[in-house]
């Protein structure tokens, strides 16, 4: 039966089963007991349906937080596909709408079948699609980051972006707040792009892409992506949370787009942070990204400073890559990454993952360049099953990156 | 100077002093005491500003709450409108972006100024316009809601709308979970709510306005909301939150869809719960919705089960209409709303507001038709300074639904 199962994590002073109840008939069909049996008949098929109510006692700390004494409960219902017009905004309204308002509810995660999950078409490209432009197979993608280009000139982001390249990183993507400004249009940005990665092809044979951050008013977004394609972009960086996520799944579906679409996660913490509220983050930044056509979901790794918990990161790349009928997302992993952490990124994350470094590229004493050269011989190390202190004997850039940095072994 | 102010709420276990200065550089020119000083002077027009840091300490039950002693601040940072287009996306990206990942922070108010402010037209109509299309100047206006429509075709639809109309409703809207389907199409319900609020005007001289939930994929609103223009819809119901505050700004300022908006805050939940993570009501449903153009905000009450603090409620009133350069926006607190409550809902949220019950207007004893009388006693008594018991002896209807809901005095 088309439809969607939502799982919620609920924490109220009453009885779950309760509240799960009245949640499956206030968000379809209103009422029901007090319906005659013909109209019960004719709204049936309308009806949500509790699927399973877990309920538990709470930890302490939540009902002292909250000033008092609540349970816990994991809360499946099913809202049947008749109910709603097989988009995302409409799942979400139904699902979660005044839900949202109504306490303390977490939706975790929906679980969508028939027609309703054939409306997602999920990534264009996805993991296979990528490698395949970049003719890289066997190991993670090596990432990084324009630095510092408020206010700066086109002639320095490409100077910062052939230092990149030249290191080997595979993807160099926007900086998520760099929006179309005089002194680095967008247009002029994909072509100035173009022609460094041009030139370093030509120089060496390594092959990488740019993310150009896709940005302004949410209706021009269409128009100026298909520009963005026609000028040749190789991939387009969206900050999808400050839009809504059914404008990138329009994005990812147009034909005259078909260009790789990089998510950041941007105000996404707004939506995710809380324990008690909004949605969890396998949900946002992995199943639904992907459903939506995110070729890459970018998200904070658990080892920096700006860190998600790691069974939160986890379950995130987990989402990205779980068995479906559509193909898989990138994940990236994002902040605080070093050369060092390279082993227990691939163990955490796998081979099919990006490593994405902003000052652990920049950072290094020899500059952006060596900053590569360091992290792609972290990744060979890995792939030869030796440490990296072992590589890092011949390879003079890895050893410059772990003596400032550190390194953490995988296996924990 | 054209910009923005942004006023956060942030927990952390060093200083906030500290992090405001991390922050105010991080999110615009990258970083500043390491650049050479002819860069900084370049850059200098670019940087971001703190405003203002004031630490205190935080309340022992985050502390216990997040398992760390924390600090408490309130820290305002200035972002140069050079920065970013002046479009809500970028907007958000840079003040509430990689910095809604990054602990403890909740953005609590924006102020805009300059060019930036300028780019926000606010709501084509506004209170003074909507009274003006209703012809109703000296009381809060009475809205009611459609029930349980979910399956249900377009003469119950019909039947439903009318009832609550001859009762003195001013504004019905549509059920937000109801989106297009095959038995009440969108543009039928427009032209049959027409019809209906036709007859009714004709038969008692009672005008009223009908809500129609524009709804779909992101990229075909504008069409309909044009073509719901063309059909002479009174109103438009809109999900917002579960697209973007940017595709709420831009049918608002499509010169040809021109019709109000009413905004629903299904999904706002999901941003706005936390008392740690988000962003704050006042600005969310108040001020951003103001700006972007919605001619109502809907929100929760104070005083029904799915309720709002009242402080937070009243702030989302005050944000609708303090003094600004642009119309006001009608704030409409709901659920749990009887006639009981108008003398305290006048007092909190003033004549200028919308009165809007479901329950309270369906579960009268006698029909919607006198919840919707009981209403308009319960009004007619506020303004003519009498208590509603007085009011009462004269009213069956607002009698009836005292002994049913009871009533809560103003003046508290």
């Amino acid at each position: 039966m088309s439809g969607v199962t939502a799982t919620y994590l609920i924490y109220d002073q009453s009885s779950i089963q309760k509240k799960a109840e009245g949640i499956a008939i206030g968000l379809t069909v209103g009422s029901w007991t007090d319906l005659p049996e013909l109209t019960q008949q004719q709204l049936k098929q309308h009806k949500g349906q509790v699927v399973s109510v877990e309920e538990t006692d709470a930890e302490e700390r939540i009902s002292e937080f909250l000033g008092k004494k609540v349970k816990k409960g994991i809360v499946k219902i099913f809202y049947p596909g008749l109910n709603y017009s097989h988009d995302l905004p409409a799942v979400l309204t139904t699902v979660f709408g005044k839900l949202s308002l109504d306490g303390e509810v977490k939706l975790l995660d929906l679980e969508f079948t028939g027609d309703l999950l054939s409306s997602f078409q999920g990534p264009a490209f996805g993991i296979s699609g990528i490698r395949e432009k970049l003719g890289v197979y066997n190991r993670p993608l090596l990432m990084s980051i324009f630095k510092g280009v408020i206010g700066r000139d086109l002639a320095f982001l490409k100077e910062q972006l052939r230092h990149q390249v030249l290191g080997g990183v595979d993807l160099v993507k926007d900086d998520e707040i760099l929006f179309d400004n005089p002194l680095t249009p967008f247009e002029q940005r994909i072509t100035a792009g173009k022609e460094v990665l041009g030139s370093v092809y030509e120089e060496t044979g390594h092959k990488a892409m740019y993310a150009v951050n896709l940005t302004g008013k949410t209706f021009s977004l269409k128009e100026k992506a298909r520009r963005a394609a026609e000028l040749g972009a190789d991939a387009l960086l969206f900050n999808v949370f400050a839009y809504g996520l059914d404008v990138l799944q329009e994005l990812a579906e147009d034909r005259e787009i078909h260009v790789p679409i990089m998510a950041h996660p941007a105000v996404s913490g707004a939506l995710s942070s809380s324990a008690l509220y909004g949605i969890s983050h396998s949900l946002l930044l992995g199943k639904l990204l992907r459903q939506c056509g995110a070729d890459f979901s970018l998200f904070p790794s658990p080892y920096g400073s700006v860190a998600l918990e790691r069974d939160a990161a986890l379950s995130i790349g987990a989402a990205c890559k779980e068995t479906s009928g559509i193909k898989e997302t990138f994940p990236v992993p994002s902040a605080g990454i070093h050369p060092g952490l390279v082993p227990v990124l691939i163990q955490d994350f796998g081979i099919d993952s990006v490593i994405n470094a902003g000052g652990g590229v920049h950072g290094h004493p020899n500059g952006a360049q060596a900053g590569g050269r360091a992290f792609r011989s972290a990744i060979d190390a890995v792939l030869e099953g030796i440490s990296l202190s072992e590589k890092a004997k011949s390879e003079r850039d890895l050893q410059l990156a772990l003596d400032l940095w550190g390194q953490v072994e995988a296996g924990r």
